[in-house]
């Protein structure tokens, strides 16, 4: 679920020129955050190795955050944020039928996936894995973007229903719900495969239920 | 999908006059650290946890296995062998038809995490999760263990099917690799959000696509 996005911080409608250092620092501390938590989770990580990756000096990380648990609350907050764009990019894509954008969703998950040889899953899924050794203040603001996620999945269910491609009967909220909580479980799987066959075989019977 | 009994060391058919104090005390780290790592995972837990809560010294320790990563390796195969026997002991109830038999593994799952409040999940799970930091050697137990369930699931997929509870149009093998990706995904939710919901949402579901 991580993309190569994820590594280069967010210009979008925002010229370089504006930003000070001040925000270009701060910036390649999270994204480098991100892409490391997505492979490694948060516990097994020490600062060190992010600021190696970085290659930013530690007294700089402290005047931008004053933790590491801060700091992993603002990875969270900026990887939700991130997904949540690519959700709107394939959810609301309005060229495709509802079901047809989640199809492309998948794909666009596994082809990410696939291009860090499926080393890297969903940051948010890995630091849920890990709640157990966490920070307690991580549990709601987990649990707030999965049910973020999983309402933008749902709009796209209830419009699929309307557009007569998901059957009546079917609770779109629901479906949201284990949507993403199998995806989850499929993301992990695909890590641990180093491959997309669980993927597919999770697009494919999960499009199945759906028509069905 | 731990239970109480991970923590008990198994006596069955084979009464404690019979066994010397060198398998309790491993049998007691070997359940000691199953019930950690359910909980917490691997790469967060330090030796010197688990043995304190088991109450055995590090020099014990290093008598029976000569490494964490040693030890990890036997957790896992007596987790997932104690995990293929509650698997069999609801696949293979023929008091039961073969679908409610799933039903009943998860009702049993889920009244074993509630037990501890939904604290612990899944072993393998977990450790599937973390395998970006893990020993490589993992790797290949864990998914020969996710084989070994998704083969006992699969057959009780085919036994539903021939008695006619499953579409015949269902590939088993692919729906038991589902199940299990899924439920694992399932199963860090409910840790996540420390209720059962998602183990019912997901339940409910997930037989729906069985009988549709």
């Amino acid at each position: 679920m991580d993309t190569s996005d994820a590594l280069i911080p967010r210009r979008r409608g925002r010229p370089r020129r504006d930003r000070g250092p001040y925000e270009d620092t701060r910036n390649t501390l999270v994204w480098t955050g991100v892409a490391i938590l997505t492979e490694k989770g948060f516990s097994a990580v020490g600062l060190d190795e992010i600021l190696r990756a970085a290659r930013v000096p530690k007294g700089s990380f402290y005047h931008y955050f004053d933790s590491k648990d801060e700091f992993g609350a603002v990875l969270i907050d900026a990887y939700a944020d991130y997904f949540s764009r690519i959700l709107d990019q394939h959810f609301l894509d309005e060229a495709h039928s509802p079901l047809q954008r989640l199809d492309n969703f998948m794909e666009y998950a596994k082809a990410g996936m696939a291009r860090f040889e499926f080393r890297r899953g969903c940051l948010v899924g890995n630091l849920g894995q890990e709640m157990g050794v966490l920070p307690e203040r991580f549990r709601d603001q987990i649990r707030r973007v999965f049910l973020d996620w999983q309402a933008r999945a749902a709009r796209c269910f209830l419009a699929a229903q309307e557009a007569g491609e998901i059957r009546r009967e079917h609770d779109c909220r629901h479906l949201a719900e284990f949507f993403f909580t199998s995806w989850e479980g499929a993301v992990l799987r695909a890590k641990l495969e180093r491959n997309s066959a669980p993927l597919e075989t999770f697009a494919k019977i999960f499009l199945l239920v759906l028509r069905s």
